[in-house]
């Protein structure tokens, strides 16, 4: 395989704060960038249009947007018409699992991230999951990551013929939101280029009480930079 | 979690010989089947029409069939335009992986069977993968299995919550077709109902001289039973 080849990455890309760092980081440890999106009829369908015009702006060489039907399996806010929780304190968020987990979501999108580099010829995978400042979802944590890594290399042709090793990096696993957001602006990084809210309104603008736009001010704060989003309420 | 939720299994089904046996095995352990198919943009989309008539005839609870752009991720004869391989002896198909592999097919599957395996409050999922009979997939074998439901157990909130834990069950894993066509007959099915080609005719008549038709007719042979299948040629 050559050398071009073990340079290309598959970046898994909502267009939220933590996936664009993510796809930055990944450019900058000199990796190609593919990014892969996802409609999967979240309420909150307004984030790929986010991602659509930033894939670009971001330098991504290819960006990929797959609709799948995550609304027919259900069991989620996100995908559903229950509410989304408003106004939990960040210190209660990792309590318990919200109504916003989407069964199986990160191991559905990181199969495909894994066809996907199996076709590219892509070693690497990045996924901008967070166990710190997160909303609790088994499906971030580093120990899940592992054991999805583990069943990769033994899933696809590539790995199993010998030709190629998976592996799937977390550069944001250990970073608070505020270490998140101050790593993208070195990278250069315009956040307002992001979209974040679980709840947007008709004309996409973010609720400012979901727990995505909660953690989101708080990155801000943390970083201590101004927040560039406007919010439906403060 | 009460007794009937303990019994719901979701079954991945395709509508061919070994996925409904699966099936049919399935309920024979006293579960009840939640059938899934999928329409990837396989080139036999035929199998999809043929999983619509055979699930509610087979007991199954709930049939649901999703449709994934797997077409757009390509790499594979079934989803693309590269030419479905003929005429491979059976001795010869497990020596290399064949065009007609999908990449990462299984484990996306499975992931959608694990979603709604969540939302249902089913800890079994039931896949008729065999390592005996079949085409050198790599995610068909027992290792890929086994590292599947490990991850699985560590992806979703019923099973981090500790509420259930998942199990993948393979009754075909060591069976020869043969053996798998004289388990079903055993358990009342008419493999008539059933789809096996890759390369179907327009009609939808299958060609009988894939890497499917070639085991297909094997099986039938070995149980010592009329293949109930009409090829376009034998």
């Amino acid at each position: 395989m050559g050398q071009e080849h073990r340079r290309k990455a598959v970046v898994l890309f909502s267009g939220g704060i933590d996936s664009t760092t993510c796809l930055a980081v990944a450019k900058a440890e000199g990796f190609e960038a593919y990014a892969l999106s996802f409609f999967y009829h979240q309420r909150h369908g307004v984030e790929v249009e986010a991602a659509r015009r930033s894939a670009p702006a971001l330098g991504a060489r290819e960006h990929l947007v797959l609709e799948l039907p995550l609304d027919r399996i259900g069991g989620s806010a996100l995908t559903g018409h229950e509410e989304v929780p408003k106004d939990v304190p960040v210190e209660k968020m990792s309590d318990r699992i919200p109504a916003t987990y989407v069964p199986a979501r990160n191991t559905i999108f990181l199969s495909f991230a894994l066809a996907w580099a199996e076709v590219l010829g892509a070693a690497d995978i990045f996924i901008g999951v967070n166990a710190l400042d997160y909303s609790g979802y088994p499906d971030c944590r580093p120990e899940y990551i592992a054991a999805f890594e583990r069943m990769a290399n033994l899933a696809i042709r590539e790995t199993v013929e010998g030709r190629m090793r998976i592996k799937v990096h977390t550069p944001l696993i250990r970073l608070t939101k505020g270490e998140i957001i101050k790593r993208g602006l070195e990278l250069g990084l315009d956040y307002s280029l992001t979209h974040s809210c679980y709840d947007p309104d008709a004309r996409g603008l973010a609720c400012g009480h979901c727990d995505s736009c909660i953690l989101r001010k708080k990155g801000f704060m943390e970083a201590g930079i101004p927040d560039p989003t406007r919010y439906v309420r403060d």
